[in-house]
């Protein structure tokens, strides 16, 4: 694409990207540099206080920008209650349901051997910890119900019930092979309740 | 998506990427912040440096760093053809076929009046005066057999011929209805040689 080392390595960059080929790459490029210089600062500028800003929340691990998040801290939350999910889009799609008023921890991935991920990867042992805390009284599990979420599930649930935690799952409501976040709401709050 | 300003920036920031939507544009910013933040800088860094040092080349309009392109300024370069594309892709595909030694003019897009992409837009003075230095010999128009690529073809074509030049359009060896830039290169080859 031309001869700008400038252009190739923005085209190289776009790539890591997840889902972004060589074809998709160049067109960002040639839109951002043709139709919207003005996008490509912004974009620039959100990535990088982004970069430096966003940290983990100390207690339920989802993205944020404090010591510990907003929804930890919020008082009017069920203590007993704590819904374990993989990434914040999940989280955000069980909020959207309103039929669920505890507390999160979010494993920001779930267990996959083949790509490195394993439990301290998903932070097993501060998970352990924070459901051990003497207020939490049951543990739902919301990873999705693909191969990869049932596994961390199940290695979850083992690990919990060790410790006499009394540990739920979202019921099969959701339909196998889906993501959480994909799924209709009325689903969700309707595997909510008949968790198992 | 949790509770950080910034994330949510980004996410916001990702989405004036072509083709991108809410879902893709929070899986982007997930797969940056949780695996790979060095990434994310990388891409700010190209950003800034494509958005304030890439140029359009003087004589032909595709992106450079420089006040004249490499290309244009290559004295091994038949300077009596000049070809006409839509996109520096499809400049990049139009030489990838090595049927063609001439030069070239690069409109960074097509006629679309719905877009508010007029003859302006295209460059279409420019190009005339590109085509008029005593020198081009023949016009090769290559924009894409699309409605807005023939449009575009026929606008440039009626112009030039106005003034005298002999302009030519690749064959219809490429498929109607396709971008030139997904052509196979033995396609656009036969093309050229099959111009008329
Ligand atoms: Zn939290
Ligand atoms: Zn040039």
């Amino acid at each position: 694409m031309a001869d700008a080392g400038a252009l190739d390595a923005l085209v190289q960059a776009l790539r890591i990207l997840p889902g972004v080929g060589i074809k998709s790459a160049q067109r960002m490029a040639f839109h951002l540099l043709q139709r919207d210089r003005a996008g490509a600062g912004q974009l620039a500028l959100a990535l990088q206080t982004a970069a430096t800003s966003v940290r983990h929340c100390e207690r339920c691990h989802t993205f944020t920008e404090a010591p510990v998040c907003a929804t930890c801290l919020d008082p009017a939350r069920d203590r007993a209650r704590l819904c374990v999910v993989e990434t914040p889009a999940d989280q955000a799609a069980m909020e959207r349901t309103g039929a669920y008023a505890g507390l999160y921890f979010v494993l920001m991935g779930r267990l996959s051997p083949l790509d490195g991920v394993g439990p301290k990867e998903i932070g097993l042992t501060q998970l352990i910890e924070r459901a051990c805390d003497g207020q939490v009284q049951e543990v739902i599990l919301a990873t999705g119900f693909t191969a990869e979420g049932e596994a961390t599930a199940h290695a979850i649930s083992e690990a919990l019930k060790r410790r006499g935690l009394h540990v739920t799952r979202l019921a099969r409501g959701v339909p196998v092979g889906s993501e959480l976040e994909y799924v209709d709401l009325g689903t969700i709050a309707h595997a909510l309740v008949d968790r198992r």
